[in-house]
């Protein structure tokens, strides 16, 4: 798995530079936005838009919902090689919402290094995370595989059903971890999962499946197989934060108890919260709520969830939904080695932070 | 023009009101935005999203995007009412931009109340405002007005080009007032404009000639006229940010001397600059970039744009965009009486805040 995706890094790497290059000039700015009414400023485009959104991507992240995107592509029988720009479109996405998360969480540091709005400040980092929902768009418009007017505008329309949950999922996540009298069902969590972490990957999967013209129910398989995994990974996510504050790891590349500072509800959290005894679950409440964790707070609430054994219940959990997963693969035509690989991920994202 | 603003504004917002209600529901979400894979929580959703972008809304705004792009549709002799859902689109987008670009400047207040970060929290307005990026997009794969292929995909495509020009234009702006040694010149400042501010008032335009059919030249030129209006508009805009502050009035909803406190580039500012004595322009400079102003400093710096008549010069500029906008409806065909309201609307525009 590694191996595909140390393969193909690169490769993905230099399509997203012919979206948006390093270096920005008059000759890119006419070509992908239109002549300007009066004279652009590549300079500022340069240092508002180039320099912070490359300034991420450099940062690592290992592209694999360009990677899943072209080996599906390739499952499917076409060439991957041909679609290479529209396998970009989760990917800018993705690090798009990063920089508005990391913006809205007040996150210090991201991949190791100072959130983008710590280095850039709030307004660059927001305007560059917005304008990536939308640059990675233009391609449908752009056309690069001549796709036929139905499969543009499927395209589209897929996009704007997934891109419109995925705020449904951060709102609910948003509003969970800021108010403490929300109660939260595990239901509504795993459809929070489902929409801010799973609609992104429906996004890469759908979109392989609509321009290679699979059938709908290929196209719902796939777009399941992307959303249960992109659950378990989520999950996964969760415990890794959890486990990287108990091993007292850095290289997670977050702060200390992340999570638990924000007072997220995660898989864990909700368990624990109905699972302990009312005294240890209020406990656990406050230390979510307070403005400010101490580092001891936040090893009472690790202990908390580790009483009511929440990390091994969220660990289960995730890899049911890896094996609901590989299970959608089923009966999808796929070409058996990528088969194997597509199935393979649903480990491997629950394993590590990519 | 007040009149059919008055008369059109709580028409346009029921319409708002089915792309988004004030009391969000299970089923509501479901028909929307597709049933849920596990469990959606309403009322979260309720809180996150419909709760801060109604209070934002019911603060006032003319909805004139919505009511000029009704005006195109009853001029190109089409049922404004059949294409209602399509004139929320612009106006929900502005309100979108708002609620961001109020987070990216830091801005205090917005139509005389707290801005939505501070009410609500940056996360929460900030993803309230994304979440407006793409809900009213739904509109076109809703197909209220039954428009053929084509039609919805030339429509996604148009606001595809015209929302990524949004950013450019933020982009320039911000990098602009948090650098001093970015030199401005006056095409890049109205370049900004046409992508800032120009292109929500091109997409007003360019939906209503798009979703009627109309051939290009006409799409072309109402486009033409929208831009040139916004840009007369913004540059107005700006005037009354320094006339407000120099009258010491209130009601204009924003904080003294606002733009100046922001560094903001205005038309004015790039006028000054040049036409000051190079002591003059480099203490406008250094008020412009210092972190904080003191109501002195506020003043000073426009009594600098005073000297250099600027504000007399950017009126004038404004008063030639709002022309050029009139001329550019010229040549297109449609009802008299509502050329003639497009019309006045150029200078309604850069008369108050709308």
């Amino acid at each position: 798995m590694r191996d595909v995706l140390t393969e193909w890094r690169p490769v993905v790497d230099d399509a997203i530079e012919t979206l948006l290059p390093r270096d920005i000039d008059e000759a890119y700015l006419v070509e992908w936005f239109g002549p300007a009414s009066h004279r652009y400023d590549p300079d500022a485009i340069q240092r508002a838009l180039s320099d912070p959104i490359w300034d991420l991507l450099d940062r690592g992240g290992k592209r694999w919902r360009a990677v899943v995107c072209l080996l599906l592509l390739d499952g499917f029988g076409a060439d991957p090689r041909a679609y290479l720009p529209y396998a970009c479109i989760p990917e800018v996405l993705h690090n798009g919402t990063i920089i508005v998360d990391d913006v809205e969480d007040g996150a210090e540091i991201r991949r190791g290094e100072p959130a983008l709005h710590h280095r850039f400040g709030p307004d660059i980092a927001l305007n560059a995370g917005n304008a990536m929902y939308f640059l990675p768009l233009k391609v449908i418009g752009k056309n690069p595989a001549d796709l036929d007017p139905e499969t543009q505008l499927a395209t589209y329309e897929m996009l704007m059903d997934e891109l419109n949950r995925t705020h449904l999922g951060q709102g609910m996540d948003i509003y969970w971890h800021r108010n403490r009298d929300a109660t939260v069902a595990e239901a509504e969590y795993l459809e929070m999962c489902a929409c801010k972490t799973g609609c992104l990957g429906r996004i890469v999967a759908r979109l392989a499946a609509i321009i290679t013209d699979q059938p709908p129910e290929v196209e719902r398989e796939v777009a399941a197989y992307a959303e249960d995994m992109s659950i378990a990974f989520q999950i996964g996510d969760d415990i890794l934060d959890v486990e990287s504050t108990i091993e007292g790891t850095t290289e997670f590349g977050k702060a200390f108890g992340n999570d638990i500072r924000e007072g997220k509800r995660t898989l864990m959290v909700i368990h624990a919260l109905s699972a302990a005894d009312p005294v240890a679950a209020d406990r656990l409440s406050s230390i979510l709520h307070k403005p400010e964790n101490t580092r001891e707070e936040i090893t009472e609430a690790i202990g908390i969830l580790q009483s009511t054994d929440s990390i091994e219940y969220a660990r289960e959990c995730a890899l049911s939904f890896s094996q609901s997963a590989r299970e959608h693969l089923r009966d999808v035509p796929l070409d058996e080695e990528r088969a194997d690989q597509l199935a393979s991920f649903t480990e491997f994202v629950i394993e590590r932070d990519v």
